[in-house]
């Protein structure tokens, strides 16, 4: 059944523009039809098309429940690249796979110093719809790496820096159930100021694993491995 | 220390094309200048430049050795999307993960039935020389399904299925330093007939997570788990 995104869960739902005519076009559904709702914040619900055109889908809630949202936490900070449609790749990826957190940090090395977060969200809605999951993930804007690391705090504090010492695993590294955060590189990697500055707060360096990696497949990898760890986690 | 890819590891070796402009224009490379070089089937070199214009990249090996192969192999098939860069996407990023085989497969629920097998070799071609690796994927031509399966043997066959069933993670499931064959089903899954052909033939029905991930997103996912699970793994 197909999922929809909507703002609020009132007994009567409407569905406009390109969602309605998704749902009429594309889907070809009719009066009477179901669909799946979720606001992106937990709650679920079940919807029966009552009125349907091209431009508006009018749906009325028979079922409704809330689910709860994982007991850990995934946050990744990335420094942005130069090509937009990586970084729109990891936030469709990673937001599919299961994370709950997502920022963007510009450093000494950066490459890019603005970001179409629009652009970034309405990719992670299109990849909740079809992943099953119920919670949006954050996407923040672009912040500097230094307030933003004076800003966010964690159980768990990692970056991802090919430091040449022999790092361990961040799937061996982390614990199971935790809140998490971890910190992506540039191609240069971090300057030497930047991961002092990550050691005082109480970062720790991780590998992800044998080969080098691309700044948004080091993302997707390391959401992969907080995944794993907490597949046995309850919610 | 930039790395190029070269067919034939000779005393002298000429990069033309391609290859020679990103060389001279791009990394802006003089006479005397170091370069890495693989073949892409596990020999190593350097090279150092002894005549370069935009044209023409002369290099005379001046170090070279053999990399061991590693002793465990991963093989995923995977039946192609609607979208070719979606597949172009996945073999970026298993190439940089460390998958050594790459197939595609049409089933009965397939929705492409060409693919543009050269553009995907560029890609890992692409990928492998920023990751480090010195081994290029194998990157078949489009097959049938059925076929494939009769050709193809392992040590551990799985396929990615939403049976509902409560199947075990992929990286629970295998062993390390074995050979792999991982499928992965289109959007609607496999036929029952195809299902049946691969119990048949020994396939396990595995899990790649709790959520419901787009075939590429999948291809990925199963690669970064062989690979975990393999770390230890000597060559």
């Amino acid at each position: 059944m197909s999922l929809f995104i909507v703002s609020d869960f009132k007994d009567i739902i409407i569905l406009e523009g390109e969602e309605s005519r998704h749902c009429y076009k594309v889907l070809r559904k009719k009066n009477g039809d179901l669909i799946q709702l979720t606001d992106g914040a937990g709650t679920y619900g079940i919807g029966r098309i009552s009125n349907i055109d091209k431009h508006r889908c009018q749906l009325e809630i028979i079922e409704r429940k809330f689910v709860e949202q994982d007991s850990f936490h995934i946050h990744i900070a990335m420094v942005p690249v130069k090509n937009h449609d990586r970084m729109e790749w990891f936030v469709e990826k990673a937001t599919e796979i299961g994370i709950h957190e997502i920022s963007f940090v510009s450093s000494e090395y950066s490459e890019r110093k603005t970001l179409n977060t629009q652009r970034l969200i309405k990719k992670a809605r299109s990849a909740l719809k079809q992943s099953g999951r119920f919670y949006l993930p954050t996407i923040h804007e672009l912040d500097t790496l230094n307030h933003w690391i004076e800003k966010n705090q964690a159980d768990e504090m990692f970056v991802a820096h090919p430091d040449k010492q022999n790092n361990s695993l961040l799937n061996r590294a982390a614990i199971p159930g935790n809140h998490y955060l971890l910190l992506i590189g540039p191609e240069g990697g971090f300057s030497d100021k930047e991961i002092h500055a990550m050691k005082q707060r109480g970062y720790r360096s991780v590998s992800l694993g044998k080969n080098i990696l691309r700044a948004e497949t080091a993302g997707i990898v390391g959401c992969q491995m907080f995944c794993e760890i907490n597949f046995d986690t309850g919610k």
